[in-house]
């Protein structure tokens, strides 16, 4: 019983510790979870109301092409019900991807420092990932498209990139599709996209005629605050599609998510909400680390990539013994930096209070 | 954008008619689907009160290793924690063994009539899928062995069996397993477990201590009527599901169906009470058939594969109008048959009346 060549060796995920976890082994009360740029303000009310229309179906598979929702959201976003394809979160079409294009002999290209899974599943089919460095932590489209080679199936850009939180902007982006042969898939994956208020930030959707390469992948686990119940999707050729429905599992996307999914697009109030308190968190956050001469990365998403100047795991463990969790940066390349959730208002308050606590600096009342 | 070679001519599921458009097209007010094996009556009303604990954590990715649902589903079967593997249903465990354990030169043994995803599956692998006729519809294990040879690295028993329903007993798969290899992972598909009432069907759990190479897969969606949830489990070796685990996606089961299968298991009333009316349905049923002189495998699942003697589409289409969705058996390798699940007491009447319209038979009250 051997397992195949490509995963030996491959890491098992190795999952964060859970809230209740921590709050026993600690003996804390409240812990906040700033971990795994979850939305703090949950999802729209209308998603609990939703689910009872689904209740006497609980016993009936989901329809896989989610017929509903995919009519609904092809509307949203003014494209062609067949360029979208939906996954158990947007993890899904990432593999739907690696599956359905990369083999051994071939290769994917990614930044150095960007979404894991790009390199992991390449791996997994047996295909060779090939990275490129960031410069000043934003995608170096340039190098990356020399990096280019008649071996290359996928070019994975995470747009805006985790865990830097930088965007590439509409210009380069179009440079590099202009600069692509035909057999390079181009995924640019918007798992933040929503959250983006930056005008040079690229309207994909609007580039998919012009370039049939073109891969777009986004989420309701991020802004739409349904990361519990998996749903993602991608939008792109429907030749693509057709290709990544072959590798797709028949019945991959749950009820109660496609379901959830529907009510959830249907309030953008809830949206735009969001969006704005998380740009009002990022200028809290950034005023105070520019105030203590603090280098973080301009953040696009709702989180942000900050250099502590100390060792990351210990930071890491001071901020958790005062009920904080977050990213530690030593296993994203980064190790002195931590990658925090922009939060609530007040979470946003403690996460910077135990941060002063932990680094010996004084909180400015800047906010 | 090539796909990979393994992945061209692979087909492009085409799933069954929504309940919803086969209503509209035929303009019917009531329409029976009896045609995915799901549980006609539902799921423990349990389930959709434990939903509401999960209300505060939408905007929460789910703990892939599912840590509470782990713990019970353990003591519930008496194994080690460490033998399970939770997957998007049982279909996507499927997939995490062709995943982990084929690639190009391999082979996998699978009897030719069976559930088509080992197929597959084992194709998108670049594996080699080796059929293996049934015999009276029922799994030829002998045959299945003695097709195994260096490269096999499954063999793939679905017990029940679907589309015919029968079973392989405990004498025969412990003589099975007596002569397999070591390189070779038996899986058993048990997804209608809990269904079975024959004596002689094996109790697998039991034989995993003395079996490393046993890999046992169950489900929620059939039994327990949490399709529309999407969850299913494994269970077998430790070092298996290690191996399984580096290709799991880190947050595949959403944190709804780890919640409803926790209120599932716990009714195992309700269970119980599935089982016994399912029993007497297939008995109806059979009883039936066999007053119409019609050739029907026997059933230990919750369907009846049937011969009508006609082409079995022309029957699917006559049964459709009288609102009535079953499986054509022309699809499954047995052109003249169709199968059916075992519904309520009232759905197996109206399709036992259906089906004497479409043949021209009388409905002898053999109830």
């Amino acid at each position: 019983m051997k397992p195949k060549a490509a995963i030996r060796g491959l890491p098992v995920y190795q999952p964060g510790k859970p809230l209740e976890e921590v709050k026993r082994e600690l003996g804390l009360k409240e812990v906040i979870k700033l971990a795994s740029n979850e939305n703090p303000f949950g999802c729209s009310p209308a998603v609990w109301e939703s689910l009872a229309a689904e209740r006497e179906f609980f016993a009936m598979y989901p329809e896989g092409t989610a017929p509903d929702l995919r009519r609904e959201l092809a509307r949203h976003l003014g494209v062609d019900e067949a360029r979208l394809i939906f996954g158990n979160g947007s993890d899904e079409v990432v593999q739907m991807l690696a599956r359905a294009y990369l083999e051994p002999g071939c290769e994917s290209v990614m930044a150095d420092r960007t979404f894991p899974r790009y390199e992991t599943l390449t791996r997994m089919e047996g295909a060779t990932p090939v990275e490129v460095p960031l410069v000043d932590g934003t995608h170096d489209l340039e190098a990356m498209a020399s990096a280019v080679n008649e071996r290359t199936r996928i070019v994975w850009i995470c747009n805006p990139n985790n865990p830097t939180g930088t965007i590439v902007a509409r210009d380069a982006l179009v440079r590099f599709l202009d600069r692509m042969p035909e057999h390079v898939l181009v995924v640019v994956d918007e798992a933040y996209y929503e959250y983006v208020t930056d005008p040079a930030y690229p309207d994909t959707v609007s580039l998919l005629d012009r370039y049939p390469q073109l891969f777009i992948l986004r989420t309701f686990s991020k802004i739409y605050g349904l990361a519990a119940f998996r749903i993602g999707y991608g939008i792109g050729h429907p030749d693509v599609v057709t290709e990544l429905n072959r590798v797709r599992e028949p019945f991959n996307v749950n009820r109660l998510a496609q379901r959830a999914a529907r009510a959830a697009l249907a309030d953008q109030a809830f949206v735009e909400r969001c969006r704005r308190l998380n740009r009002e968190g990022v200028e809290t956050i950034s005023r105070q680390l520019h105030e203590w001469g603090l280098h973080h990365f301009p953040s696009h998403g709702n989180f942000v990539l900050l250099d502590t100047g100390k060792p990351a795991d210990e930071v890491f463990q001071s901020l958790l013994k005062q009920g904080i969790i977050v990213r530690s940066g030593e296993a994203l390349g980064y190790p002195t930096y931590i990658r925090v959730t922009v939060g609530s208002p007040e979470q946003n308050a403690r996460f910077l209070d135990a941060l002063a606590v932990c680094l010996g600096r004084q909180r400015n009342e800047v906010r």
